[in-house]
C-alpha cells in the first residue's frame, strides 16, 4: 500500500502568542518530516471565506513545500476550477510542476460549498459546465505546442500560447473527486485519477473502485490500482481514552464541514450531507485507534481494492510518526 | 544606495539539451547568489503569450525563490491587475507574504501589451478602471478584519472574508510603475512606492522623482528616497569589445519589447514607444561598461535623487558578481 497525506491547516496556530503564519510554517515542517518518514505525497485543499484561515492559495503553499522537499509529490485536493481563470491556473500549475521537476498531482473539482459560490458570485448550477470548460482549456493549454483561441461560454481567449509548459508529459496527472456513478464515469472518460472522500464507508469505497475499474477497462485502458487514492482521517491513539477524545475532536471538525456544505433554506446540498454522521458511522471510517486497530481497518480497505491512502492527521506529529513507523511500514511489507 | 534585481528569465535556457525548466532553476540559483552578495530584493515581471517562455506565474516563482532565501525581498514588477481575480490574487500574495515572514514587495500595474489584452479578451480601454477597482478590492481584503461585500463594475463578491491575512501590516507595500505626471500623482494618492522604468533618461528620472516627492509631501507625508526604485539594464564589461557585444544583445531584447508593445495597425500604444531607441539613447540609460563607467553613471543617477537601483543582468552571473563587488560596494560606502 502507498501512503500520502491529505489535509488542510490554518495560517495561525490558534494560540494567541503565535506569530502570523505560524500554522502554515508548522505545516511546511510537517511535510518535510513526512517526506523523511517515507510518505509519497501531500494533497491539500482549496477553500475560501470560511473564517478559520484555511488554505486558499493552494498552489502557492504547495510551491513552498515543494521547494523544501526533494521527492514528495505535491497535490491539490482539489483546485476548484469554477473560481479560476483556466489560463492563469495552467500557468501557475505548470510553473510549480517545472520547478519541482514534475512532482505536481493536479487535483481538480467543481466545488460544493454554497458559501464559496455565493462569495465569488458564481451560480451553483453552473458548476459542472464551468468545470468542463475550464478543464478543456487547461488540457488544451498544456498539450498545444503553438497558439490557439478558445471561444467558450464562460471564457474567451484569442491567439494565445500558454507558457511555461509543464514538466510532466503530456501534462501533470489529473485527480478528480467523485462519489456518484455518473461522476466516476466522467473521471474515467477524462482519463483522470480518482480521489475518494474521507466519509464513504468501506463497502461503498469497494463499489466505487470496482465501478471505476470497469469504466476504465471498458475504454480499453489498463486499470492501475494506484490511480485511486482514498482519503481517511487518521489518529494513532495512546489508549482508549485518548482515542475517544480524538474522535470527539474529529466529530467537531466534521460537523463544521457539514455545516459549511449546506445551502441555506434548502434541503440537500453537498454530497457530504448524504453520508450518515452518527458516532458509529464516524468511527467506522476514521483510521483512529491503536496501531493494531488501524492495521485491521487498512486490511479491510485493502480487501476491497484500496492501494493508496491519503491520511489526514489533523496536524498531529505524533500520529504522523507512529502511523509511518507502526502502521504503514507493516502494510508495505504485507503487500 | 540600495541595490536589487529587476528581471525576467525563460523557463528553458534555450540550448537544445537543457532539461525542461532549467532556465527557471538557474534563475532561482541566481537569486540565491544575489542574496549572498548583498542584493536587497528581486523584482520579476509578469507576462503572457509572448512565445518565449517568460515568467507568467510570477507569485509562484517568487514563492519558490523566497523558500530558498532568508532575507531577500521578493517583488512583482508588476502583477497586472486586469488579468486577475482580485480576491484570489490577495490570497496568493498574502500566502507568500506569510510564508516569507513579510518579504513581499507587491508591484501592481494596469498592463501595456496589446497581445495580452487581446489574448485575455480584456479591452485595453478598460485597463485603468479595472486596475482601480481590483486595487480597491485587494486593499479592502487586506485591511478588513471581518466580512464584506463588493459590488463593482467588473467584480462582485458577497459576504466574504479574505484569508489568510498578510504578514506585513497594514498590508505588503504596493509598488507602482509610472511615467507620466498623471500616473505619478496617482501613485502618491494611493500611498504606493514608485517604480521607474529602464528606458527613461537620467534627467527625466530626476524630474519624476522630484514630482513624486512634491506630490507625497503635498499630502502631508514624509518622502522616503528609498520609496522610489529605478530599473536599469546592467552589464560589467571586460573591455570595449565585450561592452559593444553586450549592447548589441541589449538592443535586440529591447527591440523585442518594443515590438510586443505595439497595437497592430495603430500609432502610439505603450509608453515604451515614447522613448528614443537609438544606439546613443540605449547606451545612455544602460549601466553597461567598466566598473568605473558604471560608477559614473550611478553617480549621475544619485545626483538626481536615485537611492534604489533595480539592476537587470540578463542572466549574467559574472555581471551579478562584479557589479556587487566592484560597483555596489563602492556606492554604499559613498552614501
Amino acid at each position: 500500500m502507498r501512503f500520502g497525506l491529505f489535509g488542510t491547516t490554518q495560517s495561525d496556530a490558534g494560540n494567541p502568542g503565535a506569530e502570523a503564519g505560524q500554522g502554515f510554517r508548522s505545516f511546511v515542517e510537517f511535510n518535510v518530516e513526512a517526506e523523511a518518514l517515507g510518505y509519497h505525497s501531500s494533497f491539500v485543499v482549496e477553500h475560501h471565506f470560511s473564517g478559520w484561515n484555511q488554505i486558499s492559495a493552494t498552489l502557492n503553499l504547495l510551491t513552498w513545500i515543494a521547494a523544501r522537499t526533494k521527492s514528495l509529490r505535491v497535490g491539490s485536493a482539489v483546485m476548484v476550477l469554477p473560481w479560476h481563470n483556466p489560463v492563469l491556473l495552467a500557468e501557475q500549475a505548470a510553473t510549480l510542476d517545472l520547478l519541482s521537476r514534475g512532482r505536481l498531482d493536479f487535483g481538480v473539482g467543481k466545488g460544493y460549498r454554497y458559501s464559496e459560490f455565493h462569495g465569488f458570485g458564481v451560480p451553483m448550477e453552473e458548476a459542472e459546465a464551468r468545470f468542463d470548460e475550464a478543464l478543456d482549456v487547461i488540457i488544451k493549454a498544456w498539450t498545444t505546442a503553438g497558439r490557439f483561441s478558445h471561444r467558450g461560454k464562460y471564457w474567451q481567449f484569442e491567439d494565445i500560447v500558454v507558457e511555461p509548459p509543464a514538466f510532466q508529459k503530456p501534462h501533470p496527472p489529473f485527480w478528480m473527486a467523485a462519489g456518484s456513478a455518473v461522476s466516476i464515469r466522467r473521471v474515467a472518460e477524462r482519463g483522470g485519477n480518482l480521489l475518494l472522500d474521507q466519509y464513504a464507508p468501506v463497502p461503498v469505497i469497494g463499489e466505487r473502485i470496482a465501478l471505476f475499474k470497469a469504466e476504465v477497462e471498458a475504454r480499453g485502458r489498463a486499470f492501475d490500482p494506484l490511480s485511486v487514492a482514498v482519503a481517511r482521517d487518521a489518529y494513532v491513539a495512546k489508549d482508549a481514552t485518548d482515542k475517544l477524545a480524538a474522535l470527539e475532536r474529529n466529530a467537531k471538525s466534521r460537523q463544521r464541514i457539514v455545516e459549511v456544505s449546506r445551502v441555506p433554506g434548502q434541503p440537500g446540498g453537498s454530497h457530504v450531507l448524504a453520508y450518515e454522521h452518527t458516532p458509529a458511522a464516524r468511527e467506522a471510517v476514521a483510521l483512529y485507534g491503536s496501531s493494531d486497530e488501524i492495521g485491521e481497518k487498512l486490511e479491510a480497505l485493502h480487501a476491497v481494492g484500496v492501494r493508496y491512502i491519503l491520511a489526514s492527521f489533523a496536524g498531529s506529529n505524533d500520529s504522523l510518526r507512529r502511523f509511518a513507523r507502526e502502521v504503514a511500514s507493516r502494510m508495505r511489507i504485507g503487500q
